[in-house]
């Protein structure tokens, strides 16, 4: 997003760069260790916090887009982006024509599609919070991580594309291998424990979790041992699809 | 859509009803029995085959315009929508900038957005084909049901559209419940077989299913059986989460 239209110039060739009534929104959950946080952006000189986001380029695909948008806000050039939904109601980003972006929107006219609805198509990655460097926007005062269970209100329909992007996690969490990019290539089963108890938000059971991972097969475990620790050495597991295939 | 565009006229009013670049493209299953069907248009004068879909209005949801469409094409009103995918590839749609679609467009001009690419969201229902009445829109000479495995080629991505939904509607019947709206209310275990033996395109081991079934839950036997039948009469069952709930 250019900073000039914060400052209400040259607006109709910004938006004529894009496909009018559309964007993409982005929501990045950050995992290290045990814990699952999320990145938002804080729009300058505002209390109001939202997804990372932007518009879609008339010669852009959908997905570079998005791939696009966290590139820029997390410094991540090798992401594991999954889109999940679009959201479409009348009225979801009506903020935008009634409050706090007005200001951001200076020099828009109000009849421009900016003020009516936009689709957004809802992408979602799961990233190594370590690893992103978060960067605002020229519409954010800053860009950070939150603990995804004590965020602030988000702007728009925000809230609701995060609850649906969880959702949308924790179903790939079925599928073998997912997590595959956050986790070392061989790694143990309290590691990949960990992943699965913050994605889902609760602790779960040891011996349960280690032979639902066994008999769903897509996972083995080698003839070694993760050395180093104080208790007694785990075994170490690899996933047998590879690391990209199947991964969120 | 309105038969107008076919006749060259009035264009400009026509493309302000509807979000520019943005469609819905419906995927219909039909289900009876044991088959599982597509619903196809066949575009006039033309050997080309394409989903129903069609534009969004301005005040109208994503849903809501692809709900109207199904309706329009299947004179069923309440129906098991599940939107699942966005797509939104460069070209997806440049048949209709070269091809046999600027015979319909006759009276587009080349630089309005319906000669550039148009993101459709990707709906799909699971119907009784039964109760169908397939009715052609106006620039289709026909709407009818073609085999899953052996209908023609489709327009655009729409083959990778059906593809994708198949994916979305296997994956949906992890859930329990699912299907529910195509089951009596109370059934018996090899009507629930067939209906997941035709989404899943393959035959299903009896006694695996039932116990798989009954292992996963949401599901309760009755001390009832079906009468009737020549053989031996089976229990019947029904969804314990309700029939609306865990649908398609």
């Amino acid at each position: 997003m250019s900073s000039r239209i914060r400052e209400g110039e040259l607006l109709d060739e910004y938006l004529e760069q894009f496909v009018p009534h559309l964007s993409v929104d982005c929501v990045v959950f950050g995992f290290h260790g045990a814990d699952l946080k999320l990145l938002l952006l804080k729009w300058k000189g505002q209390n109001v916090w939202a997804l990372p986001g932007g518009y879609v380029g008339h010669r852009q695909s959908l997905d570079r887009a998005a791939q696009e948008t966290i590139q820029q806000r997390t410094g991540i050039h090798r992401l594991h982006l999954r889109q999940f939904h679009a959201f479409g109601e009348i009225g979801r980003n009506e903020l935008c024509a009634l409050g706090a972006c007005k200001r951001i929107f200076t020099g828009v006219r109000r009849d421009q599609w900016l003020f009516r609805r936009v689709v957004s198509i809802g992408y979602y990655a799961l990233v190594d919070f370590q690893e992103v460097r978060p960067t605002p926007d020229p519409h954010s005062d800053s860009c950070a991580w939150y603990p995804l269970d004590e965020h602030p209100p988000l702007a728009f329909d925000h809230d609701r594309i995060v609850a649906r992007a969880l959702d949308a996690l924790r179903a790939a969490l079925e599928v073998p291998g997912a997590g595959a990019s956050l986790l070392p290539e061989r790694f143990t089963m309290p590691e990949l424990q960990r992943l699965h108890e913050a994605v889902l938000g609760r602790p779960l059971d040891r011996r349960n979790f280690q032979k639902r991972m066994l008999d769903r097969g897509g996972i083995q475990r080698l003839n070694e041992r993760r050395q180093g620790g104080a208790h007694r050495a785990p075994f170490l597991y690899r996933f047998t699809g590879g690391r990209e295939v199947a991964d969120f």
